[in-house]
Protein backbone atom coordinates (compact mmCIF):
# COMPACT_ATOMS: atom_id res chain seq x y z
CA UNK A 1 0.00 0.00 0.00
CA UNK A 2 1.69 3.19 -1.12
CA UNK A 3 1.42 6.28 1.04
CA UNK A 4 -0.58 9.17 -0.42
CA UNK A 5 1.01 12.61 -0.07
CA UNK A 6 -0.40 16.12 0.22
CA UNK A 7 0.52 19.79 0.01
CA UNK A 8 -1.32 22.84 1.33
CA UNK A 9 -1.20 26.09 -0.65
CA UNK A 10 -2.22 29.14 1.39
CA UNK A 11 -3.23 31.99 -0.89
CA UNK A 12 -3.25 35.15 1.17
CA UNK A 13 -1.55 38.53 1.35
CA UNK A 14 -3.00 38.88 4.86
CA UNK A 15 -0.81 36.03 6.15
CA UNK A 16 2.34 37.34 4.46
CA UNK A 17 1.81 40.89 5.73
CA UNK A 18 1.46 39.58 9.28
CA UNK A 19 -2.07 40.93 9.59
CA UNK A 20 -3.58 37.48 10.16
CA UNK A 21 -1.88 34.46 11.77
CA UNK A 22 -2.26 31.37 9.58
CA UNK A 23 -5.05 29.28 11.07
CA UNK A 24 -5.77 26.32 8.80
CA UNK A 25 -2.66 24.18 8.36
CA UNK A 26 -2.74 22.60 11.81
CA UNK A 27 -6.39 21.54 11.40
CA UNK A 28 -5.68 19.86 8.09
CA UNK A 29 -2.28 18.43 9.09
CA UNK A 30 -3.61 16.48 12.09
CA UNK A 31 -6.55 15.06 10.12
CA UNK A 32 -4.48 14.12 7.07
CA UNK A 33 -2.05 12.33 9.36
CA UNK A 34 -4.88 10.40 11.06
CA UNK A 35 -6.03 9.39 7.58
CA UNK A 36 -2.57 8.03 6.68
CA UNK A 37 -1.90 10.85 4.21
CA UNK A 38 1.55 12.41 4.57
CA UNK A 39 1.60 16.20 4.35
CA UNK A 40 4.91 16.95 2.61
CA UNK A 41 4.79 20.69 2.03
CA UNK A 42 2.93 23.91 2.74
CA UNK A 43 3.38 27.17 0.88
CA UNK A 44 1.99 30.62 1.51
CA UNK A 45 1.89 32.87 -1.56
CA UNK A 46 0.38 36.26 -2.46
CA UNK A 47 -2.91 36.81 -4.32
CA UNK A 48 -1.23 37.01 -7.73
CA UNK A 49 -2.41 35.05 -10.73
CA UNK A 50 0.90 33.90 -12.20
CA UNK A 51 2.23 32.84 -8.80
CA UNK A 52 -0.94 30.89 -8.00
CA UNK A 53 -0.84 29.19 -11.42
CA UNK A 54 2.81 28.18 -11.03
CA UNK A 55 2.33 26.86 -7.50
CA UNK A 56 -0.82 24.88 -8.38
CA UNK A 57 0.90 23.29 -11.38
CA UNK A 58 4.06 22.43 -9.44
CA UNK A 59 2.34 21.02 -6.38
CA UNK A 60 -0.40 19.10 -8.23
CA UNK A 61 2.26 17.25 -10.24
CA UNK A 62 4.30 16.48 -7.16
CA UNK A 63 1.74 15.27 -4.61
CA UNK A 64 -1.34 13.04 -4.49
CA UNK A 65 -3.55 15.82 -3.12
CA UNK A 66 -3.28 19.62 -3.03
CA UNK A 67 -5.46 21.81 -0.81
CA UNK A 68 -5.66 25.54 -1.41
CA UNK A 69 -7.12 27.97 1.13
CA UNK A 70 -8.30 31.50 0.51
CA UNK A 71 -9.36 33.74 -2.34
CA UNK A 72 -12.65 32.12 -3.31
CA UNK A 73 -15.05 34.98 -2.49
CA UNK A 74 -16.57 37.60 -4.79
CA UNK A 75 -14.34 40.63 -4.17
CA UNK A 76 -11.61 41.87 -6.53
CA UNK A 77 -8.89 40.15 -4.47
CA UNK A 78 -10.52 36.71 -4.78
CA UNK A 79 -8.73 35.28 -7.79
CA UNK A 80 -8.22 31.64 -6.82
CA UNK A 81 -10.95 30.18 -9.08
CA UNK A 82 -9.78 32.12 -12.15
CA UNK A 83 -6.10 31.34 -11.50
CA UNK A 84 -6.71 27.63 -10.89
CA UNK A 85 -8.85 27.45 -14.05
CA UNK A 86 -5.94 28.93 -16.02
CA UNK A 87 -3.47 26.54 -14.38
CA UNK A 88 -5.59 23.63 -15.70
CA UNK A 89 -6.26 25.34 -19.08
CA UNK A 90 -9.97 25.40 -18.35
CA UNK A 91 -12.56 28.12 -18.80
CA UNK A 92 -14.23 29.74 -15.81
CA UNK A 93 -17.95 28.98 -16.10
CA UNK A 94 -21.10 29.73 -14.13
CA UNK A 95 -21.70 26.37 -12.47
CA UNK A 96 -25.47 25.59 -12.62
CA UNK A 97 -25.56 23.64 -9.33
CA UNK A 98 -23.51 26.31 -7.52
CA UNK A 99 -25.93 28.92 -8.86
CA UNK A 100 -28.90 26.91 -7.60
CA UNK A 101 -27.33 26.59 -4.12
CA UNK A 102 -26.59 30.31 -3.93
CA UNK A 103 -30.06 31.38 -5.06
CA UNK A 104 -31.65 29.01 -2.53
CA UNK A 105 -29.41 30.39 0.25
CA UNK A 106 -29.57 34.11 -0.52
CA UNK A 107 -33.15 34.21 -1.89
CA UNK A 108 -34.09 37.91 -2.34
CA UNK A 109 -30.54 38.94 -1.34
CA UNK A 110 -29.13 37.14 -4.39
CA UNK A 111 -27.57 39.63 -6.80
CA UNK A 112 -25.06 39.97 -9.64
CA UNK A 113 -22.10 40.10 -7.23
CA UNK A 114 -23.11 36.91 -5.43
CA UNK A 115 -23.50 35.28 -8.85
CA UNK A 116 -19.71 35.48 -9.09
CA UNK A 117 -19.52 32.93 -6.25
CA UNK A 118 -20.76 30.36 -8.81
CA UNK A 119 -17.82 30.96 -11.18
CA UNK A 120 -15.90 27.68 -11.11
CA UNK A 121 -13.38 26.10 -13.52
CA UNK A 122 -15.16 24.02 -16.20
CA UNK A 123 -15.33 20.35 -15.19
CA UNK A 124 -14.69 21.02 -11.49
CA UNK A 125 -16.73 19.23 -8.82
CA UNK A 126 -18.30 21.30 -6.04
CA UNK A 127 -17.31 21.01 -2.37
CA UNK A 128 -20.28 21.63 -0.10
CA UNK A 129 -20.16 24.58 2.31
CA UNK A 130 -22.55 23.98 5.20
CA UNK A 131 -21.64 27.31 6.86
CA UNK A 132 -22.16 30.00 4.24
CA UNK A 133 -23.35 28.16 1.10
CA UNK A 134 -20.77 29.42 -1.45
CA UNK A 135 -19.07 26.15 -2.46
CA UNK A 136 -15.44 25.21 -2.83
CA UNK A 137 -14.42 23.03 -5.73
CA UNK A 138 -12.12 20.24 -6.81
CA UNK A 139 -10.38 20.06 -10.15
CA UNK A 140 -8.10 17.10 -10.74
CA UNK A 141 -6.26 16.53 -7.47
CA UNK A 142 -6.58 20.17 -6.35
CA UNK A 143 -9.17 21.02 -3.69
CA UNK A 144 -9.93 24.74 -3.39
CA UNK A 145 -11.25 25.65 0.04
CA UNK A 146 -12.25 28.89 1.76
CA UNK A 147 -9.72 30.81 3.86
CA UNK A 148 -12.03 31.56 6.79
CA UNK A 149 -11.24 28.77 9.28
CA UNK A 150 -14.86 27.95 10.15
CA UNK A 151 -15.77 27.59 6.46
CA UNK A 152 -12.52 25.84 5.53
CA UNK A 153 -13.10 23.26 8.27
CA UNK A 154 -16.66 22.56 7.09
CA UNK A 155 -15.39 22.04 3.54
CA UNK A 156 -12.40 19.94 4.59
CA UNK A 157 -14.63 17.70 6.73
CA UNK A 158 -16.68 16.93 3.59
CA UNK A 159 -13.55 16.20 1.54
CA UNK A 160 -11.53 14.04 3.96
CA UNK A 161 -13.74 10.91 3.86
CA UNK A 162 -13.52 10.92 0.03
CA UNK A 163 -9.70 10.72 0.01
CA UNK A 164 -7.93 7.39 -0.37
CA UNK A 165 -6.44 6.67 3.06
CA UNK A 166 -2.85 5.50 3.47
CA UNK A 167 -1.49 3.01 5.97
CA UNK A 168 -2.14 4.11 9.56
CA UNK A 169 0.74 6.16 10.97
CA UNK A 170 1.25 5.08 14.59
CA UNK A 171 2.88 7.51 16.96
CA UNK A 172 4.35 7.66 20.46
CA UNK A 173 5.40 10.74 22.39
CA UNK A 174 7.98 10.14 25.11
CA UNK A 175 8.36 13.02 27.53
CA UNK A 176 11.20 13.69 29.96
CA UNK A 177 13.45 16.51 31.10
CA UNK A 178 16.86 15.06 30.26
CA UNK A 179 18.68 17.68 28.16
CA UNK A 180 18.42 16.73 24.47
CA UNK A 181 22.18 16.96 24.04
CA UNK A 182 22.80 14.29 26.67
CA UNK A 183 20.71 11.82 24.66
CA UNK A 184 21.76 12.86 21.17
CA UNK A 185 24.42 10.23 20.41
CA UNK A 186 22.50 7.23 21.70
CA UNK A 187 19.28 8.52 20.13
CA UNK A 188 21.10 8.69 16.78
CA UNK A 189 22.08 5.04 17.18
CA UNK A 190 18.45 4.07 17.90
CA UNK A 191 17.38 6.00 14.77
CA UNK A 192 19.93 4.07 12.70
CA UNK A 193 18.68 0.77 14.13
CA UNK A 194 15.03 1.47 13.21
CA UNK A 195 15.20 2.94 9.71
CA UNK A 196 11.43 3.02 9.16
CA UNK A 197 10.72 4.81 12.45
CA UNK A 198 10.87 8.59 12.22
CA UNK A 199 12.30 9.88 15.53
CA UNK A 200 12.02 13.59 16.23
CA UNK A 201 13.53 15.39 19.21
CA UNK A 202 11.67 18.53 20.31
CA UNK A 203 12.94 20.47 23.31
CA UNK A 204 10.56 22.99 24.76
CA UNK A 205 12.08 26.16 26.11
CA UNK A 206 9.71 28.56 27.80
CA UNK A 207 10.37 31.36 30.20
CA UNK A 208 9.46 31.01 32.96
CA UNK A 209 8.97 27.27 32.91
CA UNK A 210 10.96 24.06 33.18
CA UNK A 211 12.87 22.47 30.32
CA UNK A 212 10.92 19.67 28.69
CA UNK A 213 11.93 17.24 25.97
CA UNK A 214 9.44 15.47 23.73
CA UNK A 215 10.71 12.58 21.65
CA UNK A 216 8.18 11.73 18.97
CA UNK A 217 8.35 8.36 17.21
CA UNK A 218 6.23 7.70 14.12
CA UNK A 219 5.94 4.56 12.03
CA UNK A 220 3.40 2.61 9.97
CA UNK A 221 4.51 -0.66 11.64
CA UNK A 222 3.22 -0.96 15.19
CA UNK A 223 5.81 -3.58 16.22
CA UNK A 224 8.76 -1.53 14.97
CA UNK A 225 7.36 1.50 16.77
CA UNK A 226 6.93 -0.46 20.01
CA UNK A 227 10.49 -1.80 19.85
CA UNK A 228 12.02 1.61 19.17
CA UNK A 229 9.87 3.13 21.93
CA UNK A 230 11.19 0.57 24.41
CA UNK A 231 14.80 1.40 23.43
CA UNK A 232 14.16 5.13 23.96
CA UNK A 233 12.47 4.52 27.34
CA UNK A 234 15.48 2.47 28.48
CA UNK A 235 17.85 5.18 27.25
CA UNK A 236 16.05 7.76 29.38
CA UNK A 237 16.01 5.39 32.36
CA UNK A 238 19.80 5.02 32.04
CA UNK A 239 19.87 8.81 32.43
CA UNK A 240 18.00 8.43 35.71
CA UNK A 241 14.49 9.43 34.69
CA UNK A 242 11.16 7.67 34.23
CA UNK A 243 9.58 9.14 31.06
CA UNK A 244 5.87 9.47 30.40
CA UNK A 245 4.64 7.88 27.19
CA UNK A 246 1.50 8.89 25.31
CA UNK A 247 0.04 7.85 21.95
CA UNK B 1 14.15 52.90 -3.34
CA UNK B 2 13.45 49.31 -4.32
CA UNK B 3 11.54 47.08 -1.96
CA UNK B 4 13.48 44.22 -0.39
CA UNK B 5 11.70 40.86 -0.35
CA UNK B 6 11.84 37.85 1.95
CA UNK B 7 10.89 34.20 2.25
CA UNK B 8 10.60 31.99 5.33
CA UNK B 9 11.55 28.32 5.10
CA UNK B 10 10.19 26.23 7.96
CA UNK B 11 12.14 23.00 8.31
CA UNK B 12 10.12 20.65 10.46
CA UNK B 13 8.40 17.29 10.30
CA UNK B 14 6.60 18.22 13.51
CA UNK B 15 4.65 20.97 11.73
CA UNK B 16 3.76 18.76 8.75
CA UNK B 17 2.61 15.87 10.96
CA UNK B 18 0.31 18.23 12.86
CA UNK B 19 2.11 17.61 16.14
CA UNK B 20 3.13 21.24 16.56
CA UNK B 21 1.27 24.31 15.26
CA UNK B 22 3.64 26.62 13.36
CA UNK B 23 4.55 29.45 15.69
CA UNK B 24 7.20 31.65 14.05
CA UNK B 25 5.88 33.08 10.78
CA UNK B 26 3.54 35.62 12.33
CA UNK B 27 6.30 37.04 14.55
CA UNK B 28 8.63 37.52 11.62
CA UNK B 29 5.94 38.66 9.15
CA UNK B 30 4.78 41.58 11.28
CA UNK B 31 8.34 42.76 11.97
CA UNK B 32 9.51 42.41 8.37
CA UNK B 33 6.49 44.43 7.27
CA UNK B 34 7.25 47.19 9.81
CA UNK B 35 10.77 47.25 8.39
CA UNK B 36 9.48 47.75 4.82
CA UNK B 37 10.54 44.24 3.77
CA UNK B 38 7.87 42.37 1.81
CA UNK B 39 7.43 38.73 2.81
CA UNK B 40 6.58 37.00 -0.48
CA UNK B 41 6.54 33.33 0.41
CA UNK B 42 6.67 30.81 3.22
CA UNK B 43 7.34 27.09 2.82
CA UNK B 44 7.23 24.24 5.28
CA UNK B 45 9.30 21.21 4.30
CA UNK B 46 10.43 17.96 5.95
CA UNK B 47 13.85 17.38 7.58
CA UNK B 48 15.36 15.88 4.41
CA UNK B 49 18.67 17.00 3.00
CA UNK B 50 17.89 17.15 -0.71
CA UNK B 51 14.59 18.98 -0.11
CA UNK B 52 16.28 21.54 2.18
CA UNK B 53 19.06 22.09 -0.37
CA UNK B 54 16.61 22.60 -3.24
CA UNK B 55 14.43 24.99 -1.26
CA UNK B 56 17.38 27.05 0.02
CA UNK B 57 18.83 27.39 -3.48
CA UNK B 58 15.47 28.31 -5.05
CA UNK B 59 14.43 30.83 -2.41
CA UNK B 60 17.85 32.48 -1.98
CA UNK B 61 17.99 33.21 -5.71
CA UNK B 62 14.46 34.58 -5.75
CA UNK B 63 14.32 36.86 -2.70
CA UNK B 64 16.49 39.45 -0.96
CA UNK B 65 16.43 37.57 2.36
CA UNK B 66 15.63 34.00 3.36
CA UNK B 67 15.00 32.93 6.96
CA UNK B 68 15.01 29.27 7.91
CA UNK B 69 13.65 27.97 11.20
CA UNK B 70 14.34 24.63 12.81
CA UNK B 71 16.84 21.81 12.70
CA UNK B 72 19.91 23.52 14.16
CA UNK B 73 20.38 21.45 17.32
CA UNK B 74 22.71 18.50 17.96
CA UNK B 75 20.39 15.49 17.54
CA UNK B 76 20.27 13.22 14.47
CA UNK B 77 17.22 15.05 13.05
CA UNK B 78 19.01 18.43 13.08
CA UNK B 79 20.39 18.61 9.56
CA UNK B 80 19.87 22.26 8.63
CA UNK B 81 23.53 23.36 8.96
CA UNK B 82 24.84 20.41 6.92
CA UNK B 83 22.14 20.80 4.24
CA UNK B 84 22.60 24.57 3.92
CA UNK B 85 26.38 24.09 3.69
CA UNK B 86 25.83 21.67 0.81
CA UNK B 87 23.39 24.05 -0.87
CA UNK B 88 26.15 26.70 -0.90
CA UNK B 89 28.91 24.18 -1.79
CA UNK B 90 30.67 24.88 1.49
CA UNK B 91 32.26 22.57 4.02
CA UNK B 92 30.78 22.20 7.49
CA UNK B 93 33.46 23.39 9.93
CA UNK B 94 33.85 23.76 13.69
CA UNK B 95 33.45 27.52 14.05
CA UNK B 96 36.03 28.77 16.61
CA UNK B 97 33.88 31.61 17.95
CA UNK B 98 30.83 29.32 18.25
CA UNK B 99 32.99 26.84 20.13
CA UNK B 100 34.21 29.56 22.48
CA UNK B 101 30.59 30.68 23.18
CA UNK B 102 29.44 27.10 23.86
CA UNK B 103 32.34 26.29 26.19
CA UNK B 104 31.75 29.52 28.14
CA UNK B 105 28.03 28.74 28.44
CA UNK B 106 28.16 25.02 29.26
CA UNK B 107 31.44 25.03 31.21
CA UNK B 108 31.86 21.57 32.80
CA UNK B 109 28.71 20.37 31.00
CA UNK B 110 30.39 20.91 27.63
CA UNK B 111 30.88 17.61 25.82
CA UNK B 112 31.40 16.06 22.37
CA UNK B 113 27.69 16.23 21.54
CA UNK B 114 27.43 19.92 22.38
CA UNK B 115 30.51 20.48 20.22
CA UNK B 116 28.28 19.64 17.25
CA UNK B 117 26.36 22.88 17.95
CA UNK B 118 29.46 24.71 16.67
CA UNK B 119 29.33 23.00 13.26
CA UNK B 120 28.57 25.81 10.82
CA UNK B 121 29.05 26.21 7.04
CA UNK B 122 32.50 27.61 6.23
CA UNK B 123 32.40 31.38 5.82
CA UNK B 124 29.06 31.79 7.64
CA UNK B 125 28.58 34.59 10.19
CA UNK B 126 27.15 33.73 13.59
CA UNK B 127 23.78 34.97 14.86
CA UNK B 128 23.81 35.50 18.60
CA UNK B 129 21.46 33.44 20.79
CA UNK B 130 20.84 35.24 24.08
CA UNK B 131 18.53 32.48 25.34
CA UNK B 132 20.45 29.23 25.05
CA UNK B 133 23.87 30.17 23.60
CA UNK B 134 24.00 27.83 20.56
CA UNK B 135 24.19 30.37 17.73
CA UNK B 136 22.30 30.60 14.44
CA UNK B 137 24.21 31.63 11.35
CA UNK B 138 24.00 33.58 8.12
CA UNK B 139 25.47 32.47 4.85
CA UNK B 140 24.91 34.73 1.85
CA UNK B 141 21.35 35.99 2.16
CA UNK B 142 20.16 32.96 4.15
CA UNK B 143 19.64 33.35 7.91
CA UNK B 144 19.34 30.06 9.78
CA UNK B 145 17.43 30.45 13.04
CA UNK B 146 16.25 28.07 15.76
CA UNK B 147 12.79 26.51 15.60
CA UNK B 148 11.89 27.03 19.27
CA UNK B 149 9.91 30.30 19.25
CA UNK B 150 11.65 31.89 22.24
CA UNK B 151 15.08 31.24 20.73
CA UNK B 152 14.01 32.11 17.19
CA UNK B 153 12.68 35.46 18.41
CA UNK B 154 15.91 36.27 20.24
CA UNK B 155 17.90 35.51 17.07
CA UNK B 156 15.51 37.35 14.75
CA UNK B 157 15.60 40.44 16.99
CA UNK B 158 19.41 40.52 16.53
CA UNK B 159 19.12 40.12 12.75
CA UNK B 160 16.32 42.58 11.93
CA UNK B 161 18.25 45.84 12.61
CA UNK B 162 21.03 44.62 10.27
CA UNK B 163 18.67 44.23 7.27
CA UNK B 164 18.34 46.99 4.69
CA UNK B 165 14.90 48.49 5.30
CA UNK B 166 12.50 49.19 2.44
CA UNK B 167 10.10 52.10 2.08
CA UNK B 168 7.61 52.24 4.97
CA UNK B 169 4.41 50.34 4.22
CA UNK B 170 1.49 52.39 5.57
CA UNK B 171 -1.70 50.56 6.41
CA UNK B 172 -5.31 51.29 7.34
CA UNK B 173 -7.90 48.82 8.56
CA UNK B 174 -11.52 49.84 7.98
CA UNK B 175 -14.02 47.80 9.95
CA UNK B 176 -17.78 47.51 9.39
CA UNK B 177 -20.46 44.85 9.19
CA UNK B 178 -21.75 45.47 5.67
CA UNK B 179 -21.68 42.10 3.86
CA UNK B 180 -18.59 41.92 1.67
CA UNK B 181 -20.65 40.99 -1.38
CA UNK B 182 -22.66 44.23 -1.16
CA UNK B 183 -19.45 46.25 -1.47
CA UNK B 184 -17.59 44.05 -3.94
CA UNK B 185 -18.31 45.89 -7.21
CA UNK B 186 -17.61 49.39 -5.92
CA UNK B 187 -14.58 48.18 -3.98
CA UNK B 188 -13.20 46.72 -7.19
CA UNK B 189 -13.60 50.14 -8.84
CA UNK B 190 -11.69 51.81 -5.97
CA UNK B 191 -8.93 49.19 -6.33
CA UNK B 192 -8.68 50.01 -10.07
CA UNK B 193 -8.49 53.73 -9.29
CA UNK B 194 -5.59 53.32 -6.82
CA UNK B 195 -3.27 50.85 -8.50
CA UNK B 196 -0.49 51.17 -5.92
CA UNK B 197 -2.80 50.59 -2.95
CA UNK B 198 -3.27 46.95 -2.05
CA UNK B 199 -6.89 46.53 -0.88
CA UNK B 200 -7.80 43.28 0.87
CA UNK B 201 -11.30 42.29 1.98
CA UNK B 202 -11.43 39.94 4.98
CA UNK B 203 -14.79 38.84 6.32
CA UNK B 204 -14.77 37.26 9.74
CA UNK B 205 -17.24 34.47 10.30
CA UNK B 206 -17.37 33.09 13.79
CA UNK B 207 -20.03 31.06 15.51
CA UNK B 208 -21.53 32.37 17.65
CA UNK B 209 -20.60 35.95 16.89
CA UNK B 210 -21.59 38.77 14.58
CA UNK B 211 -20.38 39.11 11.00
CA UNK B 212 -17.49 41.53 10.69
CA UNK B 213 -15.71 42.84 7.63
CA UNK B 214 -12.16 44.19 7.70
CA UNK B 215 -10.95 46.09 4.67
CA UNK B 216 -7.18 46.45 4.81
CA UNK B 217 -5.46 49.06 2.65
CA UNK B 218 -1.67 49.04 2.29
CA UNK B 219 0.58 51.41 0.37
CA UNK B 220 4.03 52.98 0.54
CA UNK B 221 2.53 56.41 -0.36
CA UNK B 222 0.69 57.95 2.58
CA UNK B 223 -1.34 60.35 0.39
CA UNK B 224 -2.54 57.61 -1.95
CA UNK B 225 -3.47 55.51 1.06
CA UNK B 226 -5.40 58.40 2.64
CA UNK B 227 -7.31 59.11 -0.58
CA UNK B 228 -8.26 55.45 -1.08
CA UNK B 229 -9.24 55.17 2.60
CA UNK B 230 -11.59 58.14 2.21
CA UNK B 231 -13.22 56.52 -0.84
CA UNK B 232 -13.79 53.28 1.09
CA UNK B 233 -15.20 55.14 4.11
CA UNK B 234 -17.66 56.98 1.85
CA UNK B 235 -18.61 53.69 0.17
CA UNK B 236 -19.50 52.18 3.54
CA UNK B 237 -21.39 55.33 4.57
CA UNK B 238 -23.48 55.02 1.38
CA UNK B 239 -24.40 51.56 2.70
CA UNK B 240 -25.67 53.17 5.89
CA UNK B 241 -22.81 52.46 8.29
CA UNK B 242 -20.09 54.46 10.02
CA UNK B 243 -16.92 52.36 9.86
CA UNK B 244 -14.11 52.39 12.41
CA UNK B 245 -10.67 53.10 11.03
CA UNK B 246 -7.40 52.04 12.65
CA UNK B 247 -3.77 52.22 11.53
Amino acid sequence: MSTPTAAILIIGNEILSGRTPEGNVHYMATRLCSHGIVLRETRTIPDEESIIMDAVQTLSQKYTYVFTTGGIGATHDDITAASVAKAFHRKLILHPEALRILIAFYQDRFNETRKRLALIPEGAALIENLVSAAPGFRIGNVYCLAGIPLVMQAMFDRVLPTLTPGPTIFSKTIRCSVPENNLADELGIIQQKYTDVDIGSYPRVSFPGPYELNLVLRCTHQEHLDAATLDVIQLIQRHGQEPTVTE
